[in-house]
């Protein structure tokens, strides 16, 4: 197994130790403890500049490439980011105070989701985001009540349904559009919803926007949705006499889990949308939008990885052999959420050969807690410490504190050295809120 | 719909608004914001009740109810199980600090756990917990090994694997006993546990333990348990003269969620249980065991309701309609894990009649993200509020910071007054271990 694939900046020293961007991964476990976030700044960078120069080269149009914060988000983060040139889209209030308070620039921000509250609108627009991404028709209007209200232009995008599903291998029309996100395209919504937008005073419609689907492996999804955005465009000029200049275009680039998994190359299906957008553009005689890209997964999944210590190992004659690690479903719940696969490999003699078949299970009293099942490992005892890769996306974020623990640091290892992005919580900290005898306040 | 067999102490005022324990609901929603968490303590405290006549009247020896704290956490929670004369099962330092936090006696708690650390072990033994519930080979020899480092005699349960796995309706053998959980018990890795434990010096090997599923509907389980249980206490007695004082049963009783959701009376579990203990120990010559049970869900869900407002209302033409709330994935992840379902009620004209049927989705971005499926509901509009019923377990120990959500309040309602548990996250306290600059520290 070449595990670079999955993590690119894995190696080993000269003693057989694991280590993440030159650092060694035992050392970082002893220092901070376990269980443990690792990233590396430098893959997220690389990847960074992965969409900058294939974009450069391949689209002669403005472009932004702005990170899908749902992913990841730590404040930390975003100051990475804005070092790279990138945007951000965020999806809630607490998403936008953790960039702003990294002094992300606010006109680099797209502000999503299905249900905004009045309060994070108005949070949003008192920042000054580049854009609201509106999803429904309450929403449309309640933005531009707010924005007549403040008396002030609004720049909003609307979230299209292309009508398309992008799966891992494949996509598939829906027709009925099934999905709480966005305004539907066959219904006649999203004409409707940018009809009604032109109509209001303060809000400029600036931008379409759609996101297909997660963990796509192969372009062929990007360019279907681009042919039939670039369509709406080229329908909403001839209907309304105005052109969005922004073709956002969500995220859903695939990662490498395990071995299985076998998405193109990045560069690949960046290239192919942007050469697509171009050609339609000029079929359709649309000016080259300003094109959007929302990767989130695929910049941060394969920069991080998950330390635990093995608790014990339980063999289950005629079944199946159970290594514990004091983690599991609270730091990454991706497991029990949706089956999803992790490669994990022990970080002292991490060049061992496999001997056994093992479900790597976790701390918490679920019978769904898995962090891998049925992987390959050496035999292992009390005190070893594994590493599950490519955590970078969706651990953090999704992480719990299900049977009140503590969730883990996230260490970042840039140059060969190391540092905290977000300390570990502690006891304290889970019951700060707690309050005692029951009076009223 | 009888909506008071899910949550009994709701109710409605002379104006059709929704109350829980006599409490003006969208008074709450309005005081406090929504999301909300609300939990009707004296509901709390009548199942602790039902636990305790129960037994009183039908278990001539001694016995302990503990609450599984891994169903709720939080410090208000055990200032009140003290009060009614409960034990508490926990499975983590977060938990044990918790309870200690709450002056919740150390010797009425028990601490479970597949995998505790070294540190959770000292904590635990520092804190002079009444028994350590010992999941394995690793974990017996680190207990008897710390407590000889202590010279200080430790209290130990041997978690057992009864071949027996129970779900709603019906209880199967599982051969094989493949599960992260404890000792076999066909497979004489019990036996051995507890031959080993009888000869180390420093432990005291009290009791026996077993947990043979969640949302069980009908006693018969349980009483299967029992009787595998008490042969097992028998075969201990032969073979190592001695007869461990505890029989501890676990938890599992079901509560209903849904109309679907059929449990038999908890008083009639219970009672069945206790009398399978006295009958089975006569047959089989043994003395009483103390008994133990550990409820979780059956103490605190049918407590607890989730308030929501709701954003928007998304008619698909052909496909569904979609009521999306200002919460959902974050505050309850069970729908997506489980597919778990929930009653949804309205909570302002709390009986007007459903005049369709809709999917109840959350704020979060994420298809998966769903309250309640296909459920009927009077027409909505944005502003309206919703209740989930039956909400007070697994839903706020669960709940996460996913798109960066600041997790919802606990409100408890008693005597027609409202307090608050737990108070509300703040963006704040979200980003407030996230660290700036990339430098060591």
């Amino acid at each position: 197994m070449d595990r670079r694939s999955i993590v690119p900046s894995l190696g080993r020293t000269e003693t057989d130790r694991l280590t993440l961007g030159g650092v060694d991964v035992a050392y970082l476990a002893q220092k901070y403890g376990t269980p443990l976030y690792i990233m590396d700044e430098q893959v997220i960078r690389d990847t960074c500049a992965v969409f900058r120069n294939t974009l450069k080269k391949h689209y002669p149009g403005e472009f932004l490439v702005s990170f899908a914060s749902k992913a990841f988000c730590c404040t930390r983060l975003y100051e990475i980011l804005h070092e790279e040139g990138m945007g951000a889209d965020v999806v809630s209030g607490g998403e936008l105070f953790t960039a702003l308070r990294a002094d992300f620039p606010a006109d680099k921000i797209d502000f999503h989701g299905n249900n905004k509250s009045e309060a994070e609108i108005l949070m949003a627009l008192e920042a000054g985001v580049r854009c609201l991404v509106v999803d429904n028709r309450e929403e449309l209007f309640t933005v531009a009540r707010m924005a007549a209200e403040r008396e002030e232009e609004v720049r909003i995008a609307i979230r299209v349904k292309p009508g398309l599903e992008a799966h891992t291998h494949e996509f598939i029309q829906t027709g009925q559009n099934d999905s709480k996100f966005g305004f539907g395209l066959e219904s006649g919504e999203a004409m409707e919803a940018l009809r009604a937008a032109v109509k209001l005073p303060f809000l400029r419609p600036v931008g379409i926007h759609c996101h297909i689907g997660s963990q796509i492996f192969e372009a062929r999804a990007f360019v279907a949705a681009v042919e039939v955005m670039m369509g709406f465009l080229a329908q909403v000029r001839d209907a309304l006499e105005i052109t969005p200049e922004i073709l956002n275009l969500g995220g859903g680039f695939g990662i490498k889990y395990t071995e299985e998994d076998t998405p193109r190359p990045l560069e690949e299906a960046v290239r192919l949308t942007a050469e697509t957008v171009r050609r339609t553009a000029e079929r359709l005689h649309l000016p080259l939008p300003f094109l959007q890209m929302e990767p989130g997964r695929v910049l941060v999944g394969p920069a991080g990885i998950t330390v635990y210590t093995v608790g014990a190992v339980k063999e289950i004659p005629g079944a199946r052999t159970y290594v514990m690690v004091d983690g599991g479903l609270s730091d990454n719940p991706r497991p029990a959420l949706y089956g999803a696969k992790y490669t994990v490999v022990p970080v002292l003699n991490t060049g061992a050969p496999s001997e056994m078949t093992a479900t790597v299970a976790g701390r918490f009293c679920e019978s769904s807690d898995v962090v891998a099942r049925d992987v390959r490992l050496p035999r292992l005892k009390r005190g070893d410490l594994l590493a599950s890769l490519a955590t970078g996306a969706y651990n953090y974020t999704m992480s719990s504190n299900y049977n009140r623990q503590p969730r883990p640091p996230i260490v970042m290892v840039r140059g060969g050295q190391d540092y905290l992005a977000v300390r570990r919580e502690t006891y304290e900290d889970l019951s700060r809120h707690d309050l005692r005898g029951g009076k009223e306040q």
